[in-house]
């Protein structure tokens, strides 16, 4: 936390900034003394959001643009980040006005420059003393579950350690009547067996007597997405939330009616936190489970001449009962759907002491981590076994259309499978600026750069600029008729007839009616 | 088919017929040939329902009542029944303007008046002549898959036998123009594996160029629902249908297209029969899984002190994604959801010849199979374990509210597996007759009487009738507080906490928010 020699943290776009030292703390306490002085002057409630990362740097900057009737912000926002190399240089970006986070949307530059600059109301801090003055604090530090082995999602583990840590920093200085309001996906359990404990001991720690002065503590979990909708996808979106007592929910429920469209999207109350921790995880088990489902499914279309995605499409019209289908693809990626059926499972013994197994929700994460393996199996049966030099571009690398995020992006186990195989691959996406676990396979360079060569192109993520390849542009690009893999339903079947028609071999998960190349 | 002693087929209403001799024979196909030939002079195409079941039956009327836009019916429609003890009793039923099925729905009892008596558009027959007249038959025939024990589904297989013996039938009478349009729920590859070759083989056999004429076939599946909206379930809902080649394809579009409200419920054409045969099985399993995935959620639910309807409510207000979310209950039961994932998985390798397992979808059907011990579990341990002499009611025989269906009901189960541990069993049902295979178990006699000394009351089915009782009613005509078991919300709160108040025990899957009896 105090480097001896001043450390860097470097930006994603490459601008350096220095790590602050202890000289600079007390200065950094002043003025966190002063603007929130200031601002309470104003009329307005402190908040201090504990995690700037995905999710809480768009909230904060929510918080910190809602207003009431008559135009005036209700909070000030202190956005909280750990002082680290990785974190530290969102600091100076916020406080210039920037988004720390890179987005299709453009409502997010919009909303930091209108709070940070315009309105003042959201600034960000390294400095542990912004939780001495806040009123709430929302919780959106960031919390994994392990999976040790890959197709052994039962084994998977949450560490809590960094989290409980994050949880001891608020009890050792909020006020106690602050409310912690908890937006992380934790396991069930969390904030009953966890979160209010530790605050209880910290506050027993500072002589403040819990039964007069318990913590307050709620949870509500955001269903954030990114891409266009980013802002919206919090703002304008239900939100379900439970207190661990009476006031701790009445707190939670002023606040969010306060920062989010409740008017539209009304605010929908569980009885514990413990119900709201589970509906989290349970709502995304869900969508696991329907996506796991269409992976055999899609196996017995490719072999039985049947295109699974028309024959999804059909069933969908059954809006209400049917329209919540999914479909296959080449996996689940992303930081939700890939972990929190594993949370659940890992809470349901660890911490809410059930012999329960969730048995059913664990496999669909493993059958979704090892979906990739489908469509290399495609490639490989492709090309009759063979993939020693064969070069294969893999046309995306986020876990998500139009979305530059890689978190868990099913391209990456497909780029191990096919480079142990012996292949050379490239993986290629516009949107993705760097991904150093690639080494050299990643490039968001030229396509028509990348193509060149290339035996096998595998439409893996369904971004515009992929839809719109023309077939002809591509085997021009490749230098020959490369095979073409669909990955899921990216390739029209105009687009297809055409791949045929130029000589090219095209395959795709679940589409077992694709005859061809033609004449053949 | 030909008995030597006139047989009795008895009605379910308790009215015997006696069935049809051989010297009937020549008269009834006299009869087929002169309405056939006055309904062919009014211009009406001439079609067979083969099967006058849950589906056939309605299925027939709908077509009989189907009319051009000058009110002309389109079709005549014999209704063709073996001359079995079981079915037999339809015909003069049906040919007597009443309806074969039991049915809530208003519009049962007046369709095949209107179509019988009125328009006389639909009349039944045993007589396999009316097969040679046909232009089209629709093949309503019931195909069950065999799960030879309970929780292994996946050595469940289908036996075609029969089914194949009624393509053939048609196969050796039908004119070679013919379209059979199958709306039977088929194992996938059915149309094209079995029933083609099989009217291949029969129409070759009565000297027919199959290369001149092939066999017209087309699937098209049924979405009915019992209960209210009977008739609507299948008049007024989407329809996905296919064809063995175009000219079946351009058929069944066209018979569709003139029964079906296609106005407000498109038609969606799929490529091949396999393909809308697995649309249908896959569509099924969509569901099971759905509700296999919530018994584990259930239990956690239960040992976290949780109402998993709540949570499951709050979820499904993300309406698009999460909307079609279902819940837990007694268990799964009807004549779908129960066998479809076995069909499709049994047809992956025995029709489709490939080595796709099915095995996630499978899974899902034992668990459903297996939910009604859970709610066995609920009670027992509610009673310590000692279930031997005890007194239990089981409100709800039939597998869906407000329906008479018994079907696969999960209420046999529990009610096996508490005769088993030695408890007195009542099974209730105002909507089902009579249940032979539940012995003296089965009642539908005055509720009041079933419950008199109950040491447990199992809300197992969401009747109206059982959802209107109140609790004070409930514990008086037992004489004692009866242990209250909710198998799927069917008890608001209000009323959970009126049997708690009248010191009851309640219970409920996937309930773990309830406490009491008060005062304990």
């Amino acid at each position: 936390m105090k480097p001896m020699t001043p450390a860097i943290s470097l930006a994603p776009h490459g601008k350096e900034y220095q790590l602050r030292g202890p000289d600079e703390s007390e200065k950094e306490k002043e003025a966190l003394d002063r603007i929130t002085d200031e601002q309470q002057k104003l009329g307005r409630g402190i908040v201090v959001v504990q995690g700037m990362g995905f999710v809480g740097a768009v909230m904060g900057a929510i918080v910190a643009d809602a207003e009431n009737g008559k135009g005036e912000p209700f909070y000030f926002v202190h956005g909280h980040l750990r002082p680290s190399r990785r974190s530290f240089w969102k600091v100076p970006v916020i406080n210039s006005g920037k988004p720390p986070v890179k987005a299709d949307d453009p409502e997010i530059p919009e909303i930091f420059r209108r709070c940070v600059l315009e309105k003042k109301t959201l600034r960000a801090t390294w400095h542990d003393h912004a939780y001495k003055l806040a009123d709430i604090v929302v919780v959106d530090i960031q919390l994994d579950a392990t999976k040790p082995t890959l197709g052994r999602a039962a084994e998977g583990y949450c560490d809590l350690s960094a989290f409980s840590e994050g949880m001891r920093t608020l009890g050792r200085h909020i006020k106690p009547e602050a409310l912690v309001l908890v937006e992380t996906t934790v396991p069930p359990g969390t904030c009953e067996k966890v979160i209010k404990p530790i605050l209880e001991e910290e506050f027993e720690k500072r002589g403040i007597n819990t039964a007069e002065n318990p913590p307050r503590v709620a949870h509500s979990y955001e269903r954030v997405m990114p891409g266009r909708r980013y802002v919206s996808s919090i703002r304008n979106f239900w939100r379900t939330y439970a207190g661990v007592d009476d006031v701790s929910t009445e707190l939670a429920r002023v606040f969010l009616s306060n920062v989010l469209d409740v008017a539209h999207f009304p605010l929908y109350r569980l009885r514990s936190t413990t119900a709201s921790e589970i509906a989290k995880v349970f709502e995304n088990t869900y969508r696991a489970v329907n996506i796991a489902l269409t992976l055999e499914w899609a196996r017995l279309a490719e072999k039985s001449g049947v295109n699974l995605f028309e024959v999804i499409r059909s069933i969908r019209v059954r809006k209400g009962t049917h329209d919540n289908m999914c479909r296959p693809s080449l996996g689940v990626g992303g930081y939700c759907l890939t972990k929190d059926p594993v949370l659940a499972n890992w809470a349901a013994a660890e911490l809410l002491g059930t012999d329960v197994q969730l048995e059913y929700a664990v496999r669909s994460v493993d059958i979704n981590d090892l979906m990739p393996l489908h469509t290399f199996e495609i490639i490989q049966e492709a090309v009759c076994g063979d993939l020693g030099g064969k070069t294969v571009v893999l046309l995306g690398a986020s876990y998500l259309e139009d979305v530059g995020d890689t978190r868990h992006s099913p391209s990456a186990t497909l780029w191990k499978k096919l480079r142990d195989a012996g292949a050379e691959v490239t993986v290629h996406d516009p949107l993705v600026e760097t991904w150093p676990e690639l080494e050299e396979a990643f490039a968001n360079k030229d396509l028509a750069q990348c193509l060149k060569g290339a035996d096998a192109v595998v439409f893996a993520v369904g971004h515009r600029a992929y839809l719109a390849l023309d077939p002809q542009d591509v085997v021009r690009a490749a230098g020959k008729t490369p095979l073409i893999v669909d990955c899921s339903d990216f390739l029209t079947e105009e687009k297809i007839t055409k791949y045929l028609r130029l000589g090219c071999s095209v395959k795709g998960v679940g589409k077992g009616h694709i005859r061809g190349p033609e004449g053949t």
